[in-house]
């Protein structure tokens, strides 16, 4: 397998922490979007949406969306669970990692493309140019605030995001939670039960994926 | 099992037609979104995000988002399958199913929110109000037909948009497809592939959910 990657980016994180949760070893192949890498012919091969990660399996099956790298690997190696093991729990572990992605990274996602100075033109990933929207930034910032009082209430009265497990919807919201920092909205200091959380799950090995 | 469903929204109808393959009969409740009747306290207990659909088990544990209810059936009724069979085929099906959502269905979304009348303080669902952006409902009319254009050409090579088999992926593209042409962007006719496509998916019994 091979993962094709950006090390400063959020989404092929979330498929490198849940490989080192894993103990998964791959070959990694960093792609240069900063130079126009993932817009070349012989990168849309691989993935015509243009985005990273990309997972290429050893039959040559490229997987591109986070979210699917991980279904793949659990499938494949499905100890430690990460996306649950009975009916029940898979559903509310997959609720919580979808409402993360929406409610916590894309945010994130729209104050960052939306506003960088070098993404002037890229307000969104992907093959199309379009132009920032200063009042898409502006609600992204009230929605990522919105997202930490609600994240952590829901950690006042749970160990975890999902369940009292660690799972992948706690890898979506680590990964916003620092994506938001990066992007300047760090969480605040009043968010007692989110520092506790991100301080447990920043001690994992795997966070340093 | 429950259903707690708005029958003229698009993210229910994905469960609904889910639950029309797998021929799962469940009760059904309306929620009169029109009146708010998912910001009150009642619902919000079901649901915190104040979204439908929600999937009520039997032993009380409340199920929201689209893709969770559906992996929830899946599990415990897994045929026909409609999420794949091997760790590839999930795979694969997940990052369709998931592309579709991000590059159909969100972008009718933000195109409809952000025009209608009746919408006008409610840009998201959720419980917070947020104006409209325009700049926004543009740019999503303008994806809505990058994703037509793209998804024509994907299914001049492929007879579903996942797989050469009807999956999870064809619903939520069926549903963007659909919840396009009411927000004022049908598919152009010289989109033949995608109207061969869209006459064989509304041939099943399961359109009409």
């Amino acid at each position: 397998m091979i993962l094709y990657d950006v090390k400063t980016a959020p989404s092929p994180r979330r498929v490198r922490i849940f490989l080192a949760e894993k103990k998964i070893n791959v070959e990694v192949i960093q792609v240069n979007t900063a130079e126009g890498e993932q817009l070349k012919e012989e990168f849309l091969k691989l993935n015509p949406w243009a985005t990273v990660p990309v997972l290429e399996l050893d039959d040559g099956t490229c997987i591109s969306e986070a979210i699917a790298c991980c279904r793949y690997l659990e499938e494949v190696y499905p100890n430690p669970p990460l996306m649950g093991v009975d009916p029940s729990e898979k559903a509310i572990i997959s609720m919580w990692e979808h409402r993360m992605e929406w409610d916590g990274f894309l945010p994130v996602a729209e104050l960052l493309r939306n506003t960088a100075e070098r993404l002037k033109n890229r307000g969104l990933t992907g093959t199309l140019n379009f132009s920032q929207i200063p009042a898409l930034a502006e609600r992204g910032r009230k929605r990522i605030a919105h997202f930490h009082d609600f994240l952590d209430k829901r950690l006042a009265e749970s160990k975890f995001v999902a369940t009292d497990k660690y799972s992948i919807a706690d890898i979506t919201a680590q990964v916003s939670i620092d994506f938001a920092q990066r992007a300047g909205a760090p969480v605040q200091e009043d968010k007692k039960n989110i520092l506790r959380w991100h301080s447990n799950v920043n001690s994992r090995e795997s966070a340093k994926a």
